[in-house]
């Protein structure tokens, strides 16, 4: 299937439309922390949520209001996840009635979502302030500010937008994200919210994205942390005319592979920006005895705190990939791996059956003097693949971490 | 019972010598690399090992030749972890025969060990020259001499020894360990050797030794990784002349009481002597429905990056102890939660029922600023206990293993 990378990110889309804005919920004013997208017509909707069984206040409220499949708008701060908050829901209901309330909806069609420190007491006035000022900035050109207002460690901005064709009809997928610190498989504090004018019924956009995420945003690690108040959530407004995709069939297969273009790009950009991260680290596994044991072995890998280091000291210690191969929590044999570490700059093979395979500290060293370091292991015990995404570790996601909140 | 501490480590027990020499295994002559222990009688003896699917040659090489349950003589080295090198088993077995033959043992009684780098071929010939040099120099005072050439990253010698009774004897135990890096729950890369005079028949040891790990080094966590070379070694060769421990009862009770003052001791050491530790985390678990859920949630605060990070930091971010606790895999409530954080600078009451208890910052800081931080946890689900140690994230960890093979 051709796919057309194009501009406009969440608002590509028919019908969709944005804007960010600072309403106060961050002390400095330079720096936006509440965005909303509407859609015209309200929309099929599902969503992905934290395993963490704290939860933040919004994760509740959003999955009350989207149990019918429905939703329209999408309202988001960063500055304050709201969670463990004693006001909490209180707050992320209120949000909802003010946001739906100034675009003429019901406060049932909204999803609600927040990022930034736990803990701290949440106000209903920044929302007050800026709930209005969005209603009316609303623009198709809003994307970038969305993505600018759910920022928190994130360096650069998270969008991305794709044409594709659905039974001879053009759609569009459109995407904003935000990532950095505590990303670790099953929704580590990232927020993504995924706008398409393909119709699609509830029932298909769950199972898409549930499935989908295991081979995206589930493969993903900054730090091993998982936080409480992540979500990916997706909204399909059928403004695009294609015929609903109510079951599973070619435009259903599209609309994935659609799908898979978005949330892939998007793993890895959130990855390359992990906290304080220097270099992106892809390991692509294959060879694994099935598909979730291919998906635990690579994301072991990404996610090995002492690999992590080494890649940042450019040292091509290929004991360290045995050793977070060998802890993997899964039934494969360890016996026959070969690893081969490579960037633009060259490959090189570093072991063969997990031995030693004869190689120069120079050739490998300069390898790693990339920005992306891909790691292909290949355990040669069967037919399964999987790729995982994730970064190296560095004094700045210490310094970062050390004093998040000062 | 009464356990008092007393000098010579490994050497307190009786019947037991030890040494500890520079073989050439690393470059730098000043770091000791190699060293022995030697008990006058075969002992009883028994091991737990790394969980990790690649496994140094050396635990395969033990294994086998304590399958018996006897022993009589340690021997490890520094620098090489004889792990993923082509001849591997082979060296191990002839660094058995060479130990054994210089002071007069059977190989099947020697318990072998190796730490440093994986993938790196390992010659005989450095044991060939240092053996020798080991076995006429073993003395009643060599427990610092083994215990600094079981070193890497380590920053200070891990040695303790005690003395109690068991039926009216007196008994001891020993103990030399290394840790740092690559410390994590199910023995990674840590090395214990436990030495005893009770007599203990290796059933009852390995028993022993198996419920106790689950609550010292199974509890401790310094980066996440586990790694392929981990054991945890105990010889009890009963010149104590108590009555043999063969089942359960007040000895064997009395026996894991002291082993376990012993393990706590130097969990906590390693923990603290983490790869570029600044502080000592201590989680203090309490209410947890059962003793599993207990560790696992204990462990997980103490292992996590973004708590680490923060204590580095001395940022009271208790929404990261929230996070941690949240994200453990096992069932229990997470809504009811208290959290005090303390040193020997104060206390202070962060969390209350999973929600913001009020407290200045001023005062949390002055807490934080100390080298041994305490988590006290109390989910309030049950009645179950467990500690869990660690250590921060600091700038010194990614220092140490950007670049740890140069």
């Amino acid at each position: 299937m051709e796919i057309k990378e194009i501009t406009g990110g969440v608002c590509a889309p028919k019908g969709y439309k944005a804007a960010g804005t600072h309403c106060g919920i961050r002390y400095s004013s330079e720096k936006k922390d509440l965005m909303m997208i509407v859609s015209e017509t309200i929309a099929d909707a599902a969503g992905v949520y934290t395993t963490n069984k704290v939860k933040g206040a919004p994760i509740t409220v959003t999955k009350e209001n989207i149990a019918d499949g429905k939703a329209g708008l999408i309202i988001c701060n960063s500055g304050n996840a709201n969670t463990c908050a004693p006001n909490g829901e209180e707050i992320a209901k209120k949000t909802c009635e003010l946001a739906a309330a100034a675009v003429g909806m019901k406060a049932e069609d909204v999803i609600v979502a927040s990022t930034g420190v736990i803990g701290e007491p949440m106000a209903i006035e920044p929302f007050e302030k800026g709930i209005p000022v969005l209603a009316s900035s609303l623009s198709a050109d809003g994307s970038e500010d969305a993505a600018a207002a759910i920022m928190t460690t994130d360096t650069v901005k998270k969008e991305i937008a794709i044409e594709f064709e659905i039974g001879g009809k053009t759609c569009r997928i459109g995407c904003i994200a935000k990532g950095s610190g505590m990303i670790h498989p099953n929704m580590a504090t990232m927020l993504c919210f995924i706008t398409s004018d393909a119709a699609v019924s509830a029932d298909m956009l769950r199972k898409a994205l549930k499935d989908d995420v295991k081979d995206s945003f589930n493969q993903m690690s900054v730090d091993g942390d998982t936080s409480t108040n992540d979500m990916c959530m997706i909204m399909a407004n059928g403004m695009a005319g294609n015929d609903i995709i109510d079951s599973e069939g070619e435009d259903y297969d599209a609309f994935c592979e659609a799908l898979a273009y978005v949330t892939r790009y998007t793993a890895k950009a959130l990855a390359a920006d992990g906290e304080g991260a220097g270099k992106l680290i892809v390991c692509n596994l294959e060879g694994a005895p099935d598909k979730d044991t291919a998906r635990k072995v690579a994301r072991s890998v990404v996610s090995s705190s002492l690999l992590k280091a080494a890649i940042f000291g450019e040292d091509a210690n290929w004991g360290r990939v045995l050793c977070a191969i060998g802890y993997t929590d899964a039934e494969f044999s360890a016996d026959k791996v070969d690893v081969v570490m490579r960037s633009e700059k060259g490959s090189v093979t570093v072991c063969l059956d997990s031995r030693y395979a004869p190689h120069s500290e120079e050739e490998a060293a300069e390898v790693l003097a990339a920005d992306e370091i891909i790691i292909d292991v290949d355990l040669k015990d069967g037919d399964a693949s999987s790729t995982a995404w994730g970064c190296d570790l560095t004094y700045d996601y210490v310094k970062i971490n050390g004093d998040y909140r000062s």
